[in-house]
């Protein structure tokens, strides 16, 4: 009989899965490594799951709203610009929605285009779609290539904007001009856009292949509960439903998920802080010590260390990686692509773990 | 410039959505279409909850634990037969297993088997996957259709037992009847396990084709939480990871399952509970009403009403559905196949839930 392995489809027998960021299990770690907002929630988020418990959690046995439909009502409402719940899908983090947009739009036959470097997920969820992927490079520059972008043959393109993990942001004119120019879906991946000077929800009612992918996981401070959303044509919302799970998100995390939405003056108090922080460390890092630093509009720096005798590369940055650690400071590095490999992207913390971080520099400047 | 749906796969452009039960979202109904648990769950599930909502939600700010290591240990000790952490997964809902497997195993030249009537879900997955769909019938007699399930080329076969919506369990020793003569990968959704007399965890050392699912939907009580697992080889594990989002259970889901499935007692006492009211009510259909009941293992009844006149069939059912939703009880009707269109399957509520049913029944009768 023949074994489980030589049964399953040959692209995923050859593939590797995504490796995502360490999460300690452990308490202790300046954990600066993932994005994670520095703050907690909104109160009300823990007030919502609270009341959803009542009666000693007798409603954990009803399943959730298969739509979540009150949360697509108010994420709608929220960013205006004429969007209604039919241009609105609650995804299991907004990674969820990326898989989604991957396989109604990309296969073996249907190119999926996204910049190198970027979010190393969409390569992932390409192969598992046994689909094919068009990497279309950045340079050092990290200006949004838009030729190339346009020249591919991709059925979609995935684009973070604010990039990860340069931090850099790209402009509506710019989406537009690639809009103008690519005929295919245009995913958007605004993870960062709480954080970013513009984002690109204006341009959605002239863009019907626009589409907008959102999470709660770093401004929101939501990570532990899976919520993420997009904002899209009412066309690609009902493809996306087609190859949804009917009940992807719980009921504790779509009762958590509306109640933070609401508390508006909360977040921009939060957000406000981590990017008055994330510009006052850009000035640190870059004035102060003199290190090459993207200019950031998420909530992380993209920075290449320099060692006490001037020198950077790559075992620069990961001599500074593994003195963070020893230090119980988790950064990421990214070491598998040049234009990454010197460099370490950190996580906007509060005023005290970024304080560690400096003083960890010290230290290893000094050691 | 092309329409979002002309860009979307064709297959994806070409299918429909799965539809899930009703989920009314007013009170008031006596809910028996989705067989949840009509009990809480463990309050343990709530107080974990309670425990990682400290600090005012500040954890709900960190990602889960991506392999939700803790529950896979826990689940392997549970079910013992020598399993450890290896030979389990955890996905969010069953469902987001069932789907990794399809993900894994099947494709347009990797057929997928599962026999009709069955949960309505696996032929939708496939389709998603734009695999191909070899549905085996059941005949009225409902037994396992060995010969023809060993029959087909799939490369995986998806078997409920007990099956929905009959609640018809098949034993061990058809099980392994079938391993020894189908050569793919046979996944056994054990969802309705629990309540049933046997299963075939115990088949699982003999066996690395064979791959079993369950959910804490139903005899957890913790439908709304998406908490399901399966059980497999490690090489069946390894794969499906590769196919899985990282972070698929969310933070409080893992909690709340893990604590629910410390407390054995508790869901020892309402299994119990469960499976001698669905023995009353099968009595009752049976003997006292004279309906064609299947004999069921599972936590619902797939009967098939008479009416006053001692007529049967589609609108016969139908008549008894819509009557059962005058007086605001919901059951699941399935009048797309002829096996099934006669019957309604009713849900095991409480004692008072089924009481509302038998009254309804009685005033449908004398109507």
């Amino acid at each position: 009989m023949p074994s489980p392995t030589s049964l399953a489809l040959p692209h995923v027998a050859a593939m590797h899965a995504y490796t995502p960021g360490l999460q300690p299990t452990e308490p202790g770690w300046v954990k600066l490594n993932t994005n994670e907002c520095p703050y907690p929630p909104s109160p009300r988020a823990a007030a919502a799951i609270l009341a959803e418990l009542a009666d000693g959690g007798e409603k954990l046995r009803l399943y959730p709203n298969p739509r979540a439909t009150p949360l697509r009502q108010l994420v709608a409402k929220l960013h205006g610009h004429g969007l209604t719940e039919a241009n609105v899908l609650i995804g299991n983090g907004s990674d969820d929605v990326l898989n989604l947009l991957v396989r109604v739009f990309g296969g073996p036959d249907a190119p999926t285009s996204f910049t190198l470097p970027s979010y190393s997920l969409y390569p992932v969820l390409v192969a598992i779609q046994d689909g094919r992927s068009l990497p279309v490079p950045f340079d050092r520059s990290m200006k949004l290539p838009i030729d190339a972008l346009a020249a591919t043959p991709a059925r979609a393109c995935f684009l973070t904007s604010p990039n990860a993990p340069t931090g850099i942001g790209f402009s509506n004119t710019e989406i537009a001009g690639l809009l103008a120019r690519f005929p295919g879906v245009l995913v958007l991946d605004e993870t960062y856009a709480p954080f970013a000077r513009e984002n690109a929800v204006a341009l959605l009612a002239a863009h019907p292949r626009l589409v907008i992918t959102r999470s709660l996981s770093k401004a929101q401070g939501l990570a532990g509960l899976r919520v993420g959303y997009c904002l899209a044509n009412p066309e690609v919302i009902d493809l996306l439903d087609r190859v949804r799970d009917s009940y992807n998100v719980n009921r504790l995390s779509q009762a958590a998920a509306h109640a933070a939405l609401t508390d508006g003056g909360y977040y921009d108090a939060i957000i406000g802080k981590i990017v008055r922080t994330r510009d006052y460390w850009f000035g640190e890092l870059t004035q102060a010590r003199g290190w090459f630093t993207y200019e950031s509009q998420a909530n992380f720096l993209f920075t290449e260390p320099k060692n006490a005798k001037g020198e950077r590369g790559p075992a620069v940055a990961k001599s500074l990686y593994d003195f963070f650690v020893s230090r119980r400071i988790l950064v990421r590095a990214f070491p598998n692509h040049p234009l990454t490999a010197s460099f370490l992207r950190i996580s906007i913390g509060t005023d005290e773990d970024m304080a560690a971080v400096d003083a960890a520099i010290d230290a290893w400047l000094a050691a």
